[in-house]
């Protein structure tokens, strides 16, 4: 049994969609702990979505049931599923959005996607995924529209109850991802990587892994601008800062303001650092 | 006795006010499990959140406690008033906040209100409204601004702990309300409706009830555009959809991106189903 | 042990900070109900979350556990710090975050502080404080960017477990403090003060105590208008109004709309009670 059920949805908190779905999961579930990890996606923003799952799930205790909706398919063929790992279950569409995840547990560093479209991968050993098949635990009639209060929600609630993955659909091996940005080393040796996500402090994150670089004779590139070396925390430095951030990975941050607005740096600009300078 | 809370305000979720009202509750029943159906109702639009009241509470657990505050006369003469139904309890003034509630539960489709105002209605056998008059349960002092805070927290916790609407205050026989608007037939046999909700995809969700429409041979205008067919889900259109949204009524979407802002479109805005085209 | 623990914090409900934090939380103690106050903070508004969160906790049941991040300093040599008051536990920054709780237990209305600069103060009998030095209770390796995640919320955790405030780290007995803006009475009778905090409505709270001022007889000016007499609540009187707002404080509201809007009124600016006009 699991006590605890996450949301990662772009439903916007303004809604009542997200709370919609609490009570649906409350209607299965009197005793579960709900908390939001976040309802501001970007709308139909899946990377953005699989990206902020992969960062916070792991904070959550053992076991934690996350479900996640940020699903512009919702409705047409594709599947919903459970992804069951050795801390966690995932219930979401498999449109993606554990991209973040099944790079990490399934893929690794090396695997390097040949488009930028869907591709289906098969899961490691130790993965479980299961396609939600069977409607016996869905609130019916389904809305095409909103499988996160028919479908999402009482399958989560069900999984909270102690109920198997194997009672809600069949198992399947393989899941689709969309490719996960990864930084690369240059030929001349730099690591070149990419913003990621901006959050609301205007601080820049990047997909270079801070574990990569030295500490010292470092600099980095980024929207014309250069930093020298990575600070520790914020009020160590002065201006722009770059900053081993709480996720693992290099962030860009502004001493007292935004980064993101002082730069004009937006998701996708590239961003370099430049080792033994 | 009861284990769900809901909240619907237009408090924001940027103030502390949501927060203080939880607190106050959890000070009567630290037990009760409280849920944000939103807190982001525009600022005094009595109907909008009697809308998103209606459309959300039905899918809570039965005998949950809806708690709204919509409430520019706070500290005035309009009365705070308990309306029990077969299904749910609601905590809210009597200022129209339960109009579509009421007029579901209670008036039908036939009712036509016959102005624009706050009208006082008769409630049908079944339902029990209650005047919230005893100070037993208040908080003292009373602020006159924030009564959610002083009268509507602590009542709603105490009819959670299973307390009977009638140790309130005094049974009453009819509520207010303000007119629901309701789609009808036009002489030629279309269906004429209005947008009474925007959600922040930039879905327009109409007064026209779904069920209400045959599936082919119906276009819809609504902004000086032409919309052929419903469609089932978002993927299975193109550009501008008609959908049955999952709360019943007819919704306008624009395939990855928001109806509203592409056709202009705002609440209040005609929409028309031509059937037989 | 208690069973409540409230967050207030500028981290936003839009990035995945504040739900890490509660997972965080929830890992130490799964039976806590998490409370947010606000997330919305002006980042590194460290006197408007002192603000916030004064004027909050009062409303939780007692011996609450109340966690508050604002913390620019994050990582610095500024210390985590435990209080505790007769009534609720607080874990924070020491970096003037507590300054209106301290101010008014502590310092009292005769406290006029001697600069604008984070000043250290002698806590009153009744009042205890430890500085979180041990890292047992931390989550290792610790962020110098999340103490939120890392520090606070497991030490949060681990006192809503009944564990003492002793074992996270030693006794201290002074915190720093911000100045706390305080009204005063000019050397012709008449009340001044200054707009701390706009909320949502467009509300203006001053920091003239309601308590301090006479119901009639009275005219406010701010931002070049004046107001007469104070109401009790928004429908009683039209445009402007002056009302003793649900926290002590003297507000400053626009019937139907936003004084901010109106006045272009901002924290900081200043507003006069004149007495006996």
């Amino acid at each position: 049994m699991s006590r605890v059920i996450t949301l990662t949805t772009d439903f916007s908190s303004d809604d009542p969609y997200a709370g919609v779905m609490k009570g649906a999961i409350l209607n299965t579930n009197p005793d579960v702990t709900i908390v939001d990890i976040t309802h501001s996606i970007t709308p139909q923003n899946v990377m953005q979505g699989a990206f902020v799952l992969n960062l916070a799930y792991r904070y959550f205790p053992k076991d934690s049931i996350h479900l996640a909706v940020v699903d512009p398919g919702v409705g047409g063929e594709r599947v919903n599923v459970i992804l069951r790992t050795s801390t966690a279950l995932f219930v979401a569409p498999d449109n993606g959005l554990l991209s973040y995840i099944i790079d990490e547990l399934s893929l690794g560093e090396s695997y390097l996607p040949e488009s930028d479209e869907l591709t289906s991968v098969r899961l490691k050993k130790g993965l479980e995924a299961v396609a939600i098949t069977d409607p016996r635990f869905w609130r019916e009639p389904v809305s095409s529209t909103f499988h996160g209060r028919d479908i999402f929600a009482p399958v989560a609630a069900g999984l909270s109850l102690g109920i198997s993955p194997y009672e809600f659909g069949e198992k399947i091996d393989s899941l689709y991802v969309l490719p996960v940005p990864k930084a690369f080393t240059d030929p001349i040796g730099n690591r070149v990587g990419r913003i990621i996500y901006v959050d609301h402090f205007g601080n820049l994150i990047t997909s270079i892994k801070s574990a990569d670089l030295p500490h010292d004779d470092v600099a980095f590139e980024v929207a014309g601008e250069r930093i020298y070396g990575v600070m520790r925390y914020y009020e160590q430095g002065e201006g722009l800062l770059a900053i081993p951030g709480s996720s693992g990975y290099l962030e860009i941050s502004l001493k007292n303001g935004s980064a993101a607005d002082y730069l004009g740096a937006r998701i996708g600009d590239m961003v370099q650092a430049i080792i033994g300078r």
